[in-house]
């Protein structure tokens, strides 16, 4: 018998948009019934190229979106200043939401979306992509196993390769609670315990970046209940790649996570041998994540798994974000 | 508009038959139509499993699929000893064809389907897969644009990583033809060049492969027109992973092509560094190449690019395995 | 003509006493004259099983020593306690003084030494060994010249494998002075600026650390002058490794020292590729830069080099682990 | 007390006349008596700039070297010509002999020095320097243990990087036993089996090379009794690095042995990753195996340990080059 599929709405197509759309395409358990843009040309446009029988709609016609019976489940990669409703919205109508990182700009409307998520019986969750990465899983199982002794030092280091525009910048919400999250989160999830305290220094080298009263790099420590100490840098731009690492240090040993060559080749000279550069996005660095994040959400709706990514944590990394921003302001480390 | 989706038809559902199917099912210009398997029900399963919208048949009622205007190409992913037929009535329905290696078991009905092809104006393509392989890619552009000069040595390990079943083996025309002509269509590939002499020492560890006249380990040697040396190791069975390297080496450097380890994490203990096991089959190994070879048969019927294996490289593969071959089970020589 | 042998006194024969007694007997300019050790008979067998011609002394009997002609040069490794009146007595004397770090505990006492040195005429060199290992260099060469553009970000993780023995934690002047201080001089030469701003937080993960007020882990965050970042974390313990590397982040690309595998073999089995651990202690860590800080000494010495350690570079570097020092005891961001 | 130190005679001050001079230096059971060189002038000056003791001599009067009762043993490091009247005057003058490869020029003769060996109860030494390899030994010694299952394969590259002089080329015995041999005693080593059956195919790029009947790249099948195939590829010249690695196949992994970087630095761009080139030559690749075999020697005239490369395995590795010679020359496969 056929798997049953679940039909999903895809709020925003932007790059994370095209990236889920592609990864439930290519899943037997789902099928993208609607695609919601402001832009509604542009959208139709995109499925006639995929060849797509999905239907196009506006936000504003989000409540038409709703109503259909074959939309199980929505996908929230919109603009953070309208996911608040958008989830509301879409928990009210019984569906299901898978929702880009953040839920919402403050914890305390993220906690009310969890609150409806409870009183509707229905998954919110928070797609913090970097737990499906195979490679980061690995490390945090075996971490959380305890194989190698207790954690010491967790380092991560993390990098986009390019700028984005100062639009962009400014709407962000600061390079914390932006990006950082990401980082704050894998330490929630790697250390297993709660912060104690921060500290944090944030640099702008692009004048711009500073006149936002923003940072383009922060480097963060993290003091863990349990002892583990966290050291996070985070920048907005690295010119040799996307930088995605990980390195844990336990009683009796390590794991470290490596950026990886786009190619298996190499070329050596009598000057150097010379490997091609890593990845440059994400796009192409978190393909497996993506993928399998959008996989482990459909077994939640299938029933089959609880939701790796809980209300509690989602708070957590909410509630580090805020201390580090305001350690990162005020120059002072923050207790918590 | 959309894009024109070419209609499919893929004959054979084994380990290449699902990789196709996926890649098809994946691509915004394919649609797959029919999908031809001895086991109907099998087929059927599988389509419904998967979602598609696919036909089933048998491939005694393969004059229906080809009979079928939606279906503008065959897939052939047969048993060898299908192929000649199979790709005789598929380009005689005026049907383009993209068919696993080999075309055929032997040169002379090889030619003979080239030449149908030509007469029936459809493609016939050879899927030796490895040519499309970004990191052989972008040595052998390097090689033939001479960048490090001429090219002296190439060497190439190529190993699965278990036996397959000892069946397979006896129907399989030999090690040489079946697994080293991959190899030796790279060395083809990557010198420009005609072969003129091959050495060749075959081993047969497993003594039911002995058993067969056949070996799962040779070691061949062939010396091109233009100088160049090309040494390759061939098996059937490399425990620690399925192993795929290529070096060359040039006048003023040379190039190489490792194996992927599965993920990116290391483990670092007192006692060793590790890092997890390279890809064990070619399904994951050769997974951009699949699909990057199933793309250029689509630039094809789209007509925005030449075959790019040719009639010329499909036969010079095959009189080269023929040659080695000999070499193999006279244990001498043979000039060519 | 055979080159002038500059003679030796060797102060001290703990680890570091060794290196530079072996560097000194392989290096055709120098030979040791003196051994200078409480346990005299202990210097005695070491002389004897060596095959050395030197002579041996016991601290009581430094002016035996210093009254020698043919001593032209003293290698200070002896407690630090006792530093600073052997550098003086040295100088004093008319001795080149080599001396391991710090020159004394603290900076006034350190200061008068310089400056007894400039009266004497003699160098005084506080070696700063990874100044002088190959990689490093290369990397600080190349970030110095600006090839990849500004500097923005210096990571550096440096790590003991085992714990020393508690009695030398105890006067060990705590970590920051002890060991950190290494990383802090790496930085100060890498960025060329002076800093500004230290964070540090540290921890002790034992508990017989922790009751010494030391730490056994230490994270230190520097902003520099010119905008540059450091971040560093330094411990006593990491069972993988003698860990010793660095990261810098500039405008357009970026460097890594990475640590050293001791062989270069690999061993692949289905689960795992494994190499050897890396270098486990300093010893073999820096054979090349002890090698090499003890060559420039003896070009120093010639009147070929300057000294690479200034004065300058060692007060600069106590004071920053000063700074660094408060700000772990404090628990508060230092402004220099 | 002391330990004895073993008087040596060096005879010949080429490239490995240096190195071995080098060792015997810093080795603490060792002194350099005589150095034997027929410019004795230069011999005289290399003397004084290291500021040995050793006396000069002619290699006519060698007599008079071997007449000093403070000599124990000879290091024969001059042309392979001499090679044999030495050897057989320093064991007839009751010297133990550390001889650089080969023992003599053919298989008669070296039989006749390791009789002579015998009979005069001193240990003639063929420095198989690649046997005292930490890395290779570990692989050698796994395989021997058996630790992954019997063996199956072997790969061996081995290249120089820079051409050697063509009269060194004229002069050399041909390719195989001036250079593959140390890869056939590689083979010897690590199967332990005798070779049945030899395949080459050689190859002359450099026109001047191929005018002497010589080859510059040679790629050498050999199988071996027990079924192990080696397959090694060795050449004058690879413009990349002094090429030296291994690979060995096992039935349940695999070892491999790399090339080493020279530095631990890389630099990171956009484009690529690069990482400084490997060794350039023997003298700094195999640093540490000419060591350990000059200190194995040393354990030899100790009495502690029996001569590791014994009369069999020089005499089957020069038997196993004859037959190589012969297959590259005949081009045809040579059973033995």
């Amino acid at each position: 018998m056929a798997a049953k599929k679940f039909g999903f709405a895809v709020l925003g197509l932007g790059n994370m948009g095209g990236v889920h759309v592609h990864n439930l395409m290519t899943s037997a358990r789902a099928s993208v019934q609607w695609l919601v843009r402001s832009k509604v040309k542009e959208a139709e446009q995109f499925v006639t190229s995929l060849g797509l029988s999905a239907r196009c709609a506006a936000p504003s016609d989000l409540d038409l979106v709703l109503d259909d019976p074959s939309v199980d489940a929505v996908v929230v990669c919109s603009p953070t200043d309208v996911h608040e409703d958008q989830i509301k919205r879409s928990l009210s109508a019984g569906k299901a939401v898978f929702c880009e990182k953040p839920i919402t700009s403050d914890k305390d409307s993220t906690a009310v979306c969890y609150d409806l998520a409870e009183t509707s019986r229905q998954p919110l969750f928070c797609a913090f992509h970097r737990r499906f990465d195979p490679s980061f899983q690995q490390v945090q199982c075996d971490v959380r196993r305890g194989t190698l002794g207790a954690l010491k030092l967790i380092r991560c280091s993390s990098h986009d390769q390019h700028y984005p525009p100062i639009t962009y910048i400014r709407s962000s919400g600061g390079i914390v609670k932006d990006s950082t999250i990401h980082d704050l989160d894998m330490s929630l999830w790697l250390s297993g315990s709660r912060p104690r305290r921060v500290l944090c220094q944030g640099q702008a080298f692009d004048p711009e970046v500073g006149a936002c009263g923003d940072f383009d790099l922060v480097v963060v420590t993290v003091l863990f209940d349990n002892g583990v100490v966290a050291v996070l840098d985070n920048g907005r731009q690295s010119s040799q790649a996307y930088d995605q690492r990980l390195e844990v240090m336990c009683e009796k040993g390590g794991y470290q996570v490596s950026n990886q060559p786009t190619l298996l080749s190499a070329a050596l000279t009598p000057d150097s041998t010379c490997v091609p550069p890593s990845h440059s996005s994400f796009a192409t660095r978190y393909e497996q994540a993506y993928r399998a994040e959008m996989e482990h959400f459909l077994d939640v709706l299938q029933g089959r798994a609880e939701l790796a990514v809980t209300r509690h944590d989602t708070l957590a990394a909410m509630s580090l974000a805020d201390a580090v921003t305001q350690a990162a302001r005020t120059q002072q480390p923050v207790d918590l």
